[in-house]
């Protein structure tokens, strides 16, 4: 099996070890303008893997790969999957799938038809906090019963500012926190509660950004489910720089039957701690099977990247609107 | 100095050590229909206060109070309230001022009669958390600049369900989860940062009630301040009977300047816990000094009842209209 990597702006750090295990080869990589090829590069020597650069917009031809790792600026990574989709290469995409709902569209089009044209073809989302062990084990006790059914999810994103590059300071490339962090909280309501989200009202904030332009520091949102449940998600980039963590993720579930939580890196099931399920490889997971088969697990599939970055960009759009409530219309298939 | 308690359905409580310690005498207590008079009976009797029982229609005129304790069935809590202003009698209210807006603005028109008319009147409402040793310290340390200017904030209200009154199974009495409980978080928002909500999105449900009629058991918020923070609300009934405490309150306050927490009736500043100030009493905190003094250093005053009363209302009112926005309009005074 061959890869290509595409950018050094996300988490192609997911892919590694299974390309490492799998004896996976990567005979390509490439980056788009204002992106840094050197990190990638030293990753990839690191693990002992030969590579060669390419230009990105010939990569696919020069190589013909078996699945791309694409995780370039955010605003150009929904381009380069559908053209990976249209010669049949599976597509490991970060995070938010499009920043803007037309890249989206033209997404789940191209995905349509490669699926139609190429049996065993793949696309999923770079949702790596799901695969992390206190994520796991909450999605396990979820799926025994042991909290019931879903009333109400509370969910929290908090990262350090730190030094961010400069796309960052630009709403148009790196496309709003909202997709960019919020993204995550809201695919593990989804994923969790097996209901999509239906309605969403937000707000963001681009207070104290520490001069990175446009970027937004601080988003709320309040959500309805199409099963009737509600949520909240919180994301902000204000957690303190000498935090021990960059990230202060929290999930917390209340159900008709139990109370399950995730916070500093632990489950807790009706507040007592819960040991953890060993983390799973995401990467594998998005290699091994059918899209049907991630379908019918909720594994990573391709409509759950699609539903969750469609949230996501009506959750955008409903803070650029001061907060006025935005439907969430999925297409059949997205 | 000369008190009644009216109603047995909420903190009475909370006046009863300054009563003690003071020698306030309770020369009348009463209840309205459905109210257990047991219950206050015993509380008044284990601290060796004396007092008889009047009809609570007839109480002020009998006993010409200084100051009336109003904690009956949340709906009627706010005529008793404005039939002792019109008597020149202090007011110790429970939360919510009113169920209804039109109650909320007799109120406000009672308050300021009686302001006018009798000097050193107080009001002041049932904001108890705010008073316990974690809130207090992270009220200091807000106060001191300790996390600069505050750009997000999040409180929780989880509260065990229990077997409740009968009062609880109709709207129509106990007015909403959202005024009844969320209203404490509420409080908190504009009480720490010092800005009011301007504009709120609410959602709530009654699933899992356990057969309390039409009561609410969850219910989320997203606020926007009149300063330009953002903040989330979520509170709910569904905390498992067994949990160690009757409640799971917790406050995160996210600055420009740093990270506060409340949470297990702990504070953490910049995650880091910090020792505790002593609780504060916050019936002699409505009792000592003046109205313009409380408001001067956000202490108890009237308007900060009826601002968090009316925020409340608006946002019951936008999870009434699942989830369209809700601009909050204060008049000048309220």
């Amino acid at each position: 099996m061959k890869a290509v990597i595409i950018g050094s702006s996300g988490h192609y750090g997911y892919a590694l070890p299974s390309i490492t295990a799998r004896g996976i080869t990567v005979p390509g990589i490439a980056v788009t303008e204002g992106e840094d090829i050197d990190r990638l590069k030293s990753a990839l020597a690191g693990r002992g893997i030969e590579t060669a650069e390419y230009p990105a917009d010939e990569i696919f031809d020069a190589v013909a790969p078996d699945v791309a790792v694409i995780n370039t600026i955010f605003s150009r990574s929904c381009d380069y999957a559908c053209a990976a989709l249209e010669r049949g290469i599976s597509v490991f995409l970060e995070k938010p799938a499009a920043t803007e709902f037309a890249g989206l569209d033209r997404l789940i089009s191209a995905w349509k038809r490669a699926k139609d044209e190429y049996s065993g073809i793949r696309l999923g989302g770079m949702f790596g906090i799901r695969y992390e062990a206190p994520f796991v084990t909450a999605e396990r006790l979820v799926r025994e019963g042991r909290i019931g059914r879903i009333i109400l999810v509370n969910g929290q994103k908090s990262y350090k500012m730190g030094t961010r590059p400069p796309f960052y300071s630009d709403r148009a490339l790196y496309g709003g926190l909202i997709p960019w962090v919020s993204i995550h909280a809201i695919d593990w309501i989804s994923h969790l509660t097996g209901s999509r989200v239906a309605d969403v009202s937000a707000l963001h904030s681009r207070a104290a950004n520490r001069g990175n332009g446009t970027m937004e520091s601080a988003a709320v949102m309040r959500f309805s489910l199409e099963d009737g449940a509600i949520a909240t998600v919180t994301t902000d980039m204000l957690r303190p720089e000498n935090s021990p963590t960059h990230g202060d993720d929290r999930l917390r579930l209340m159900g008709d039957g139990g109370w399950l939580e995730v916070t500093g890196g632990k489950a807790f099931l009706n507040g007592n701690e819960v040991p953890l399920d060993p983390p799973r490889d995401i990467f594998a997971d998005l290699l091994d099977g059918t899209d049907e088969e991630a379908e019918a697990n909720r594994r990573l599939s391709a409509r759950n990247l699609f539903e969750s970055t469609r949230a996501a960009l009506c959750a955008r759009e409903s803070a650029d609107r001061d907060g006025e409530p935005v439907n969430v219309i999925y297409d059949s298939k997205g």
